[in-house]
């Protein structure tokens, strides 16, 4: 039997990652980029959004759903907002390069806002956000999508499982960051519990009809975190992503237009332009210290957003990225039909 | 026995807050200012930020909390980013002149940033970015404040209830307006739990213990929404307004040192910087038709932030706002004991 999981190191699957990019048509820029996301998003323990995407990409790519040579334009339409044309682009490009622009914007401007137009699969969030904190900035996002989440007192899938990102430079603790669905459950999540014959909890999920449902294999649209509240939030990211950029997709998609498509919004916040930035690490340190150091409501530790996602990066940074052996048959087969030869350490993996 | 409850033409009501308020030691201008607030939040519904809270801005002048006579200083640190210094101003007066400074900032930049410091009391964070959404404008808010609710995995109160707002501009429809806390409860409508006799829903509170209870008079901390989500959420803001402010209050508070006092941050974009506001609007009316069309899951119709506040609002200019004959009387006394005569109307109610 074969072994269930490979481990493979992260500047390899990189490298192996941005050649079939390449080989799928990117320029060697874009493929490094996109390439990058997705090693952040499996060093960080996000699998969902790392190199598992990368058939699903080429498939995009493929039946043109996603552009793999797009013109990706920013303009900059005010002093400090931006708008990025993503022309299809795979999420991981657009928003990498509009967060590049809102840094670099909000150096100047303290604030920048950009607004991504059309772009497939957005990728995890939290990797643009934390592009933010690496600079000494705060860092937030918001995604809008296709329809894939009820909402409080509809039937049906009616609004997207929409995420909010907020990153946050520390000094001492890992970057705080916040990555966060509106909805209960992942859609990744239920599957989880399917593949382990296990049923849900209450109230997170529902039938395609609409029906609550504990069972994983019934379960097709989760609900929204706090009822009106995660309805509500992702209600407002689609007005404000998809809004914002005159690419509206919820009300598209009940008009009967379907199709692979999202819309982001990023912010960036230059710290030094309100105090300096050791002085805002320090607070950002004692407050992770203060809420860490509560008495425990249970067995586990008290964690603050990031932390555990920290704690995973230095592990498979030392020890590389676990793969499941499926995922790992179909990046290999994919890299063979490409033509893009596995680095010899992998080709015996 | 007096009737339970009383109805004021919300004029009156507005012109008796400010009257008092000038009364207890606030500049004209600025008594207008947080009457208005106060007022907006009685039309809409929001009582519990509504002149409810007047006897306690009061007290908060008279122990010194609150400064009745602050010196709002608004500094444009950045282009886009604003440090507005609130002098221990009641929040609705220093987050509305923060608000008008940050509409102005953003007709020139597209977006602006302003952080508020050390404010007493916020009020309704959905007026603050009403008033942008009134301009044309997405207005967003976020406030922090003294820890009140449990965070996911530590036991008793470690941040606060801390809201999001998010209010944009709609054609046809009200516009929408998402004002929400981070908790899956407010204590308000614990205290109304309590009043009615009945049982809290399990899983919303906590005791000051941080044990679980359905008790009403037990329950003193209300639980974070979606758990890790809420409190990452809570957290966040505090970081990002307390942060930028340099004025920690969730550190200060576990570290001992207690006291009301409140942060913020305020972002105004301008839509107009990315599309005319009327494609805008139209997005937001087809946006809202769309969800408001869906099937409904229950018995009641599918509702989207801001439609029943709304209504209200229409209602209750119309007919007046309803107040407990309890707060009625103690306005009222306060009213007397200040000097400040009734209206003829108001006198006889």
């Amino acid at each position: 039997m074969p072994p269930q999981r490979v481990r493979v190191s992260a500047e390899d699957l990189r490298s192996l990652a941005a050649h079939i990019l390449e080989a799928a048509g990117l320029s060697a820029d874009h493929a490094e980029i996109v390439a990058g996301a997705f090693i952040w998003a499996n060093l960080r323990g996000v699998d969902s959004h790392g190199v598992s995407r990368l058939p699903r990409y080429l498939e995009l790519f493929e039946n043109g759903e996603a552009n793999a040579q797009p013109s990706v334009v920013t303009t900059r339409v005010r002093d400090a907002a931006l708008l990025v044309e993503a022309d299809r682009a795979p999420g991981p490009l657009a928003l990498t390069l509009a967060m590049r622009e809102a840094i670099s914007v909000a150096r100047q401007t303290g604030v920048a806002w950009a607004t991504v137009r059309g772009t497939v699969h957005t990728g995890a969030i939290g990797y643009y956000t934390s592009m933010a904190a690496a600079e000494g900035m705060a860092g937030i996002g918001i995604v809008a999508g296709v329809p894939n989440m009820a909402y409080e007192g509809a039937r049906g899938a009616a609004v997207a499982t929409s995420p909010l990102a907020i990153a946050l430079p520390a000094a001492e603790h890992p970057d705080f960051v916040l990555d966060m669905a509106t909805a209960t459950i992942a859609l990744g999540k239920i599957a989880q519990y399917k593949a382990r014959g296990e049923q849900l909890p209450a109230g997170v999920a529902v039938t395609a009809d609409g029906e609550p449902t504990v069972d994983p294999a019934e379960a097709k649209i989760p609900l929204p975190v706090g009822g009106a509240k995660g309805s509500g939030m992702s209600l407002a990211f689609e007005l404000l992503a998809s809004g914002l950029a005159a690419n509206p997709i919820v009300s598209q998609f009940h008009a009967g237009v379907k199709g692979h498509r999202q819309n982001a919004a990023l912010i960036a916040v230059d710290v030094s332009a309100f105090l300096p930035l050791e002085d805002f690490k320090e607070i950002v340190d004692e407050t992770i210290d203060a809420v860490s150091g509560l008495p425990p409501a249970g067995d586990g530790p008290v964690l603050v957003p990031g932390a555990r996602g920290a704690a995973t990066y230095l592990e498979r940074t030392r020890d590389g990225v676990p793969l499941p052996s499926r995922i790992w048959s179909e990046i290999v087969e994919a890299a063979e039909r490409l033509g893009v030869p596995l680095p010899e350490e992998l080709s015996a993996a």
